[in-house]
């Protein structure tokens, strides 16, 4: 989030940093200038425009409201306020217009949501989205630095002959794969399944959506995949399909056959844009309306704090 | 392969291993015997009853076509012959009754394909299948035992900040991931989604099946993983689904929600049966006829040299 603010020209002395008790005291480099991380509390807020929380969704229940409140505009990347009717759910690219309606929360999609949105929402404009099936890739970097971090000692101690001892993950990460840790509801979709299918009905604006998700972690460090498949309401080509992308914001194709090159996470790390290539005509819809894509995003960036930032930008050049 | 011929009882005597030129000479330990590995020949097949065949596709369609003529019944791992008219390609659990009809040659199916085949051809019998779309997870080992090497050594590169050099695989392997290595058609799908959609054709007797595949491979050691939406003639719910599947030979479920459990590539690995879980109701088919599934299955086993044994017990039994 830092590092995003330096880049997108925010300068420093405007921004005041607040953690936990725990986090208080810290140091932070901004564009050059160092910041001192003051402790959050319900008083913090007497002199902040607007309020970046991506502290986890306990921290954002307690704090989020009390920012507006006081009069700032809270953008949360929590979920705790995502399907709430007065609060926003918005991607720059997609509904910037429901930004507008905020009472003083907009709320930061989830990061695989976004992902997929980027690619499908310039196609639903032209051609109605009727069902999406997609299957993710999702890094560790999702779950947090710690999960990172595990993925890295747990592969060393694989290789080394150690057993591996999960700590943050609830199975091993290393040279291995698992359903995504969220919660299991009654329907058998877990937690981040049914972001991607609420979520993407919400900011769509199609509360009826067809859409079906299984969300896998995987051991890459930075970056999620998706596997997308889309059913149309009338026939759409693949080459239509990629002209359509490379005019979208925030996308970029990577697609070429002969040379072997499609979306990679290795590639899609660090950078702004999403990738999207492997786009074919699905051979199972032979009524021409399916399409195959598979979507790389880095998680950090556009799934998270470049999202939020772009909210920022969106509300405060008003 | 060795290791699985011991497993099962066939005595070291009965078996001659035979590789190229330069693995010959080789001794190979079968169930406590030294087996020593001789040169491949065009004569090598005179006192052959049957002959597996898992050396690459260049080396099947040579001397395939050789030991079928000189009286051996071939079991072929390859794709060369899968497609054939008149090459029966079996699974033994779904249509052992094709092998009956063999002339001498005998394909064993691609690894994803039969993997993703015995959880769902079990539900198709009961209920047809009208449509599949897959993603897979596919792990290092299914290009062998070099790309395995290359998983581990590559990994160990990037964790002590060395560059990562690819030679097995055309991009880095290492915490990243990218579609399936293998040449992309004019369609768009690569060869092993083709062999996903064309070979669970044939094996079902089902020309016309709708599947739609896309084939990933991931830093994961052994053992393949699928996800898996299959929609029904008629409405199924996730309990009938573990029902049929808790019968089906082959297949174990795993899918404890409570627990968190759920089929994984490093509980697969090492076992002859297939993993199935997360088997729930497809939101996106309101309806009632779509299933969502997650299979793990060993790529080495099942996916190869179990399938090809289970072959040779099937037509050696008669």
């Amino acid at each position: 989030m830092c590092a995003l603010i330096a880049q997108r020209g925010i300068r420093a002395e405007r921004i005041s940093l607040f953690a936990s008790e725990r986090g208080a005291g810290t140091k932070i480099n901004v564009n050059g200038t160092e910041l001192r991380v003051a402790e959050l509390s319900a008083e913090a807020f007497g002199a902040v425009d607007y309020a970046l929380f991506s502290a986890g969704g306990h921290r954002s229940r307690e704090f989020v409201p009390i920012a507006a409140r006081a009069g700032a505009v809270a953008i949360d990347n929590s979920s705790i306020f995502r399907l709430d009717d007065d609060v926003p759910l918005v991607i720059p690219e997609i509904n910037p217009q429901d930004a507008r309606g905020h009472r003083g929360i907009i709320a930061n999609p989830n990061c695989s949501t976004i992902i997929m949105n980027l690619v499908v929402w310039p196609l639903h404009r032209v051609n109605p989205v009727q069902r999406i099936v997609v299957s993710t890739y999702q890094a560790a970097s999702g779950a947090g630095a710690a999960a990172m971090d595990e993925l890295r000692s747990q592969t060393a101690d694989v290789l080394a002959g150690r057993p591996a001892t999960p700590r943050v993950f609830p199975y091993q990460i290393a040279f291995n794969l698992f359903a995504h840790d969220s919660p299991v509801g009654r329907d058998g979709y877990n937690a981040e399944e049914r972001k991607m299918i609420d979520e993407t009905r919400k900011i769509f604006h199609e509360p009826q959506l067809a859409v079906s998700a299984t969300c896998v972690r995987v051991p890459v460090m930075r970056a999620h995949s998706e596997s997308v498949n889309v059913t149309f309401a009338r026939p759409i080509s693949p080459g239509e399909v990629r002209d359509i992308l490379h005019s979208a914001p925030g996308v970029e194709v990577i697609d070429d056959v002969d040379a072997g090159r499609f979306p990679m996470p290795l590639d899609a790390a660090g950078r702004d844009n999403c990738l999207v290539g492997r786009i074919r005509a699905d051979l199972s819809q032979p009524e021409g309306r399916g399409i195959d894509m598979f979507v790389c995003g880095d998680q950090l960036r556009k799934g998270a704090a470049l999202n939020a930032l772009q909210i920022l930008e969106l509300v405060s050049a008003r």
